[in-house]
């Protein structure tokens, strides 16, 4: 996507609406975890009920609970007085289908060396997972037996259907 | 926010629209690198005239360029044919004025112990930046020097105004 392209878009955009000042602390105090798909980006949002300003927005591969996302988290529990978090996974998620194996070919072809990549198990490094379900139960955990958040936050899990926008528990708060 | 509320406005937006099922892999080729601000949730994505499926995007405390985003930016480029990468920084970014006094208080306060955290500098640890177009220019840098992205990658840097929506080149793909 050139760039010129989507600063024509930027350009439309600020003259087709006025200047808005929100608070920069998150209305509702909620993070929400999800993942990077592209299919969600201008649909997740929507599909939560949430307006600008309402929500912290985490996103990552898969959205897996990783040290970015836990310092990330900190920053929002303590700096910017979120109680809740609510991970959202998807259903047709990539993580659940990646083949390791095209994902190195691809990278031989790009002209990039496997020992590139951290000397680890790839599969796990790429935080590919079983199903989504399963993935969203683990973050929820991990964020639950957390030492470094603290007891009484609110935290549950929820699969998107990114076709229908609907929306399944999976983990109610506890 | 209750669980129930956000499952009712779920319920009413699924009501409300068509089905609709979208291609897995983003149809401009595009990976946005931003950060989690609630400003941006439902903003960033019209600000850069992006449709649901049209880029990848990922979020975290000051759009920062780590390993997770690294991780990330593996799978997009090499599973989810990705050529293009903009790091989208914005203007009043929390985390150039976050106080690392001020959150171990608030942790302290809300029972849990400084050493629960990393045991390094905890600026560092948290990404703490000087300022936003700094943290731009960094993150495009070292996408830019990574052994693991290949090279052609066009990456690029940009400031976006949280209150007009208007962005600024930082850095032009090179």
């Amino acid at each position: 996507m050139p760039l010129e392209e989507l600063l024509e878009a930027n350009k439309a955009f600020v003259q087709g609406r006025e200047a808005r000042a929100l608070q920069h602390l998150p209305a509702r105090r909620l993070v929400v975890l999800t993942c990077m798909d592209c299919r969600l980006s201008g649909f997740l949002a929507e599909a939560l009920g949430l307006r600008p300003g309402d929500a912290v927005v985490l996103r990552n591969a898969g959205a897996r609970l990783t040290q970015d996302v836990l310092r990330s988290l900190v920053v929002a529990v303590y700096a910017q007085s979120v109680n809740e978090i609510a991970v959202v996974g998807h259903r047709d998620c990539g993580m659940a289908r990646l083949s390791v194996g095209e994902l190195t070919t691809a990278m031989s072809k790009a002209g990039v060396s496997r020992e590139a990549l951290p000397n680890e198990d790839l599969a796990s490094w790429l935080g590919v997972c079983a199903n989504p379900e399963q993935s969203v139960r683990e973050a929820v955990a991990t964020i639950r037996a957390s030492q470094v958040l603290p007891k009484g936050l609110v935290v549950y899990g929820l699969l998107l259907d990114e076709v229908t926008g609907e929306l399944t528990v999976i983990e109610r708060a506890a």
